[in-house]
């Protein structure tokens, strides 16, 4: 890996896009209309110009014609055009590409097999950056690089991340932005012929924006090199690994995916945990870690202070976090004594798990509750359940309702020593439960659709902070 | 159990609620005003009159002053005059009562429980059929009998459903009026001092309308006549069955919920497994297994070709399946030969999982590729991955796109002679993910919102089927 030359791909100044085309419908020169640099587009077909002319992007009949220097190349042209555009590349002095063109070693074909031989043979020598081929590249919110039409820009926040395939790293981006993830920088490299998961893992371990990172990996091509800098990594920040592949079908969709060879589940089960990173097993499992580790406090224990909104679902939400690992303590003298002043039993109780149908249509009764929880010493976490055909009944008499207990919430959180976070019952009302979950998130609160997913993030967060704990 | 007069309360046509008020936001007149039948109110209090009065609900100072017999009383007093209100029902020959009411043995306090026992003894030396107390009742949505505003009427279908929990009962019915599923009757029975869940079982075991069962348990009263019952139930229906109460904590939530003694999980594992039923472990798994007994046909076996939109998606569907123990095998040399005529396979591929990037947006390339697979004979289930991420490009320049999809997907699944699913990955257009939801159902084809849930239900059913044929 050329660090210096990356780091001019990750944060270029200039980008040309070889070979964008209306069949594709300009997909790369429309992700980059946002790019705050200057956006070039290489293209040698005379019917193709005109649409290219309508973006308003100045075209070339080759990369050596731009009048400047060039940070990154995104190149969709046919594969057997492929090396021409990379030897280009190379004698333009361009900081790195990504071959967005597919058909080399994921086709299991000789043909596939040979270009993409030759592709990276071309590339070692020179040293050049080559990331792909068979892949999205880079999305880099903060100064417009896209590699989606959908995805956002303008802002961004600590999470690198890091996919072998493009569709996960688009819609880890897209998927993150509901539940208030914003991504520093994240990579989709496909086949790696040339960098791999390990120079990104070691390229965002230094990258002074990324706080926490995650992987989607199928395979790894230097095992013992991918293993030592996971270790190193993961001394700095939480690294979270998604392994895709895990079945014999898994296998055999990855060698056509990406033309990897995958290891056994078991062996890299036990390698990541060694290293120290976290085990996720899919994409909501990793959005929801992602969101517990930006979003949580870190917890000092394992106890969490359960709160439901009825009777059935302080059963159900007791299961689930036991399920996961984690305890629902009795709580303190105290905190009992107190709570015996005001808690109505008649169809509630306080023991913990909490059901506290007949206090939570009131936000001061419902805070109040908070409030002496997060004092309790027994209580590490706090975790509320909202159910929304219960509150409904509440908002459709007074519709500030939401905003104020959204309010109220973040208040709470805001000063609660402890991690706390809801879990939103929806119910039939699936889309009111994603406007709230966005409310919640703008004011910091992070929430999960099910006690399951939010009991799994609780976890995992709390195990990381624990093993950081033994290792000082 | 008087099974005739539980006829009478299930299916009445004469209904009293007893003691709704305006504090209560006289939630149960109001939830019965879709009743078809005749609905009475009794309330002594002055202040409460005028409100009764609005709804147009004809209100009596006591259930015996009511000029008609009554099928279907909902006591809603508090609790020291439940007593003489069912001693009122019994006295005026109803043919059960609802207690809503709670403050019973689950507050575990020395007066809930004499309470609960008195009551428990004037019902059984009457052989009053007494629902609850502390639960929600009845619902029977053809005749418009709801224990929730929010749920439907007027239309049924054929799931009954038995739920300790009033919450449950009630997300059961509108989460699935969300997937597809109208329910036959459905009961909240609470503490199950009188009724206890073997009752309700025996009667939907037996009620013609009723062609699968599910049901929320924290416990029951008698294990032995249970398990018989359930037995028999699971040789005419499917009966799923899901177990609040797993951990220690659920145990305690249990005590104060119910006041039921919950046992060792385990025990009710096996227990469950032995007498044919299926095992489920929350709403979510509740809502698909029903959903996939409702809308798929048997599946042979446990074999699925697995369609994905993308390569990243095409590992990942294959991981799923895997791992919930279906398998994705090799097609039929026939099928290869077809596929090779036309299938491009740079940037995808046919094995198995597909990965049909390049001819997803062809509706027309889709059904192909499908109506292939439906005639392999290595392929028990075909399931069909939409990326709305994707399609929303298409369906961005066409706006019929979606419904056109669908009415193909809906002629396709109606011909084809295997199971076949759907998952949605909804990417962040998790509004538009619903809509499509709907639209697929209301042509018959289930979906999930991902593929390990997706993957859960049809192992669900296919193992069903399977031990069905083996009892043959």
């Amino acid at each position: 890996m050329n660090k210096g030359a990356l780091d001019r791909a990750f944060n270029p100044r200039c980008v040309a896009v070889v070979g964008d085309k209306m069949g594709n419908g300009y997909v790369w020169l429309r992700s980059m209309s946002t790019f705050r640099g200057k956006v070039y587009s290489v293209q040698i077909d005379p019917q193709e110009l005109p649409g290219i002319e309508r973006l308003g992007i100045e075209n070339y009949s080759s990369l050596l014609e731009i009048p400047e220097s060039v940070d990154y190349v995104v190149v969709a042209v046919p594969r057997s055009v492929v090396p021409r555009i990379v030897s280009d590349c190379i004698r333009k002095g361009v900081g790195g590409a990504t071959i967005f063109t597919s058909g080399f070693a994921e086709t299991n074909t000789r043909e596939g097999k040979d270009l993409e031989d030759a592709l990276a043979k071309m590339a070692k020598e020179a040293d050049f950056n080559i990331i792909g081929p068979n892949c999205m590249g880079i999305f880099n919110p903060k100064i417009g690089i896209r590699h989606d039409v959908n995805q956002y820009h303008g802002e961004a926040g600590p999470v690198g991340f890091i996919s072998q395939s493009g569709t996960h790293a688009i819609l880890f981006s897209l998927v993150g932005a509901c539940n208030g993830i914003r991504i520093s920088k994240s990579v989709s490299y496909g086949n790696g012929v040339v960098l791999d998961s390990t120079d990104y893992l070691e390229y965002l371990a230094q990258d002074q924006e990324t706080e926490i990172i995650g992987m989607y990996i199928e395979g790894v091509k230097e095992g013992t090199r991918f293993l030592h800098c996971l270790s190193e990594t993961t001394r700095k920040k939480p690294v979270l690994v998604w392994k895709g592949g895990k079945a014999e079908e898994g296998y055999r969709a990855i060698s056509c995916h990406t033309g990897s060879m995958a290891s056994s589940p078991t062996i890299w089960r036990s390698m990541i945990r060694q290293c120290g990173a976290i085990e996720v097993d899919n994409l909501d499992q990793m959005i929801d870690c992602v969101k517990a580790f930006l979003y949580l406090k870190a917890p000092l224990g394992s106890s969490v202070g359960l709160v439901a909104q009825s009777g059935g679902q302080s059963v159900v939400i007791a299961d689930a976090f036991a399920q996961a690992g984690l305890t629902a303590p009795m709580l303190s003298r105290s905190t009992y004594r107190e709570f015996a002043s005001f808690f109505n039993i008649i169809g509630g109780n306080y023991l913990n798990p909490l059901d506290i149908s007949w206090h939570a249509p009131s936000i001061d009764d419902s805070i109040r509750i908070l409030n002496i929880l997060s004092t309790d010493e027994n209580v590490d976490s706090l975790v509320l359940e909202l159910s929304l055909p219960f509150l409904s009944q509440i908002w459709d008499y007074y519709p500030s309702y939401v905003d104020t207990l959204v309010k109220a919430l973040g208040d709470f959180k805001d000063r609660c020593p402890k991690s706390f976070m809801i879990v939103i019952s929806s119910g039939q009302l699936e889309v009111e439960a994603l406007g709230i979950r966005k409310k919640l998130i703008d004011k910091g609160v992070p929430s999960f659709p099910n006690f399951e997913r939010a009991a799994k993030a609780l976890r995992t967060v709390t195990e990381y902070y624990r093993s950081c704990g033994d290792s000082d």
